[in-house]
Parts: C-alpha cells; sequence; structure tokens
C-alpha cells in the first residue's frame, strides 16, 4: 500500500517461517516501538556478515577464528564430534554432557542434490586426525539416508588412522512413546538393544 | 555461545511471536544466505522510522503527508471510515469495495488502562466533519466493549453536526458455522437481523 513499509513488510515475508500476516504484524509492532531497537537489529544485520567467520580448525562459525569451541582450553581437544551444522553444534554443545570439540560439515552427502564428498569439509578433518593426535571422532550425523551415507564416508576416509569412529546411537527418544515411534525408528531400537 | 550471532539471537527473540528457537533459526539462515540480503533489511531498518509519519488529515502512517489515501483524487472524501489503528485501516482498504477516505485513533477508549477521550484522535476528525463538507462517519471499530464505547463517543462528538453516523454490522462471519458461533454474537445477529 505505501512504500517504506510495503517494503518493509516485503523483507520480512523472505525470512523463513515469516508469512505475510506475520511480517505486517511485526512491521507495525516496530512502528509502535522505540526507534532504538529498530536502529540496533539494522545495524546488527548491516555488520553480521563481516563479523562472522569461519573457524580454520573446526569450521564452526562465530566471531572469533579460532572459535570459542577450539580456544577453549578446559576441553578434551583429542575427541571430535562431527556435525552437519552450526545449529546441531549448538544443540549437542548446550546439553554440557559432551566436553570434547567438533568438526562441521556444512552439509551432508547429497548425490541427487550435487553435494558430493568434495563439497563436505572431511579433508580438513583427516588434517585434524593425522596431526592432532585425535583418539576418537564422533559421527553426530543425523539417522537419514543422507547421515548414514555421510558417517560411512567418514569412516572410509579414515580407516588407515589411528582413531576410533563411533556414531551416535538412534531409538526411542527419552520421554518418547512407543506407540507414536514410527516403525523403523522401533526396528533400529531393538537391533541396537544393550545388554542391561 | 558467541557474541555476534548470540546478540543478533537476543535481538530477534525481542520480536512478537519470534521466540529462542525461531530466532536462532532465522539467524542461521541469515549466515547461509547472500549478505546482500541482511544488508538490505538492516538498511531499511535504519532509515524506517525516519521515513515514516502521520498523515496531518487521517493519522494513517506512511512516507507520504498527505498517505496515499487522502491523496487519491478518485476517493470519495466525503464519506470517512473511522478505525482503530493503521492494520484495521489496510483490511478494510484491502477488500476494495469502501472507496471513501479513512480517519485513525490511534486506540480505543480503555480508562482502566488510561486512555481517555482526549488520548484518541477525534478532535481532527471533529475538524474535518466541520470543514470538509463529510457527508458520512462510519464508525469501524471492534465490536468490544472498547470498541463500543468509543464508538459512542465519535457520535456524542459529532452529534451537531449535519452527518450521518454509521456504525459497522456485527453478527456470524461469512462462512461461520453458527454452531461454533458465541452465544453474545448469535444475539446480536439476531437482533440486527434485516428483512429480506
Amino acid at each position: 500500500m505505501t512504500g517504506a513499509i510495503q517494503e518493509m513488510i516485503d523483507l520480512f515475508s523472505r525470512l523463513p517461517g515469516v508469512g505475510r500476516r506475520s511480517a505486517t504484524r511485526l512491521v507495525f509492532h516496530l512502528l509502535e516501538t522505540s526507534p532504538d531497537y529498530s536502529f540496533r537489529l539494522g545495524t546488527a544485520l548491516c555488520e553480521f556478515h563481516n563479523q562472522i567467520e569461519r573457524c580454520s580448525q573446526c569450521a564452526n562459525i562465530s566471531d572469533q577464528n579460532p572459535c570459542p569451541v577450539c580456544s577453549d582450553s578446559h576441553r578434551d581437544s583429542t575427541v571430535i564430534c562431527v556435525v552437519e551444522n552450526v545449529p546441531d553444534l549448538w544443540a549437542i554443545d548446550s546439553g554440557g554432557t559432551f566436553r570434547g570439540v567438533y568438526h562441521v560439515l556444512h552439509g551432508l552427502l547429497a548425490p541427487l542434490d550435487g553435494v558430493g564428498p568434495d563439497d563436505l569439509n572431511i579433508d580438513l578433518l583427516a588434517d585434524r586426525v593425522r596431526n592432532d593426535g585425535i583418539t576418537e571422532v564422533i559421527v553426530a550425523t543425523r539417522p537419514s539416508v543422507e547421515g548414514e551415507a555421510t558417517a560411512m564416508l567418514i569412516r572410509q576416509s579414515l580407516k588407515d588412522f589411528p582413531v576410533t569412529v563411533s556414531r551416535i546411537a538412534s531409538g526411542v527418544p527419552l520421554g518418547g512413546e512407543l506407540e507414536y515411534t514410527d516403525a523403523r525408528t522401533l526396528e533400529r531400537a531393538i537391533q541396537d538393544r544393550k545388554k542391561m
């Protein structure tokens, strides 16, 4: 309807999960709140991509290089957890149980989408295993066709190194109801049963 | 976890309807898309409040004064539709049926929240009715206690002018199921029945 407001709604509605209706609501909310907030968010957005870089060790994304995880001397830097992307790294790290370091692939093997072995950050992982005294690599890609294929590829690429390669467990999620768990997950849960 | 990304998530999660989880998703989406988009959205946000002003005639918000509605010579400027806020104006105008002009109150009478008659944009409405040859004022505030009270206040403040003051109809919404319509709406629908 009117230039600047309409443009703002258009821009907001390009964000994932933000439809036209919520974009409109967001923009009118901004109109009613202090210009300070819009200005802070705007400035942060303009500077965002310049502040952010990939960690040269693990390819995590942050405003430091090496990233805060790799720079943390309290971590066990001989155990690497391999993840698909940065949100997955955050998800595992916020649990607080795993205190090793990470390696971010920035993708999973997906030949149909044109993602081959060379498009993933695997060479650098092999370099780390070769040079940094790594004792274990935990592959924490998701339990899907792509995730499993990527896990196999990683195991294959590390087969000549004296390193343990492990895979995260899959099965019924904690608190999950067996009744509502899909057949393949149940099958896996039984297959991978543990002696009590 | 890491400065710039965390700050961005904090800023996004202050938007209405955007929780921490969706803010995180938005920020990682930005990281994966072109910096151009972040920069455009950022620039637009920084300039937003400076570009926007209230129309001196109808108090609509836009980047023009008078606003695009008031400047549109194809509209019938003798019929004013009074609305609570700008989103309501957009909602009515996008229908395309109403081709008059608007008057935005920027609120409804709410004594308990400290909003009295003087906090609404009613004096300016009376001025327009007095000076601009207005023939009809349609009060399109919502059918709630505050909306009805505001409508009464407007009728009262215009009682000395030779102008028709009307109220939008309320009743069962089109396509609505009577079974799921609340009792007060049904009561109103019967009360305000129209001869066929």
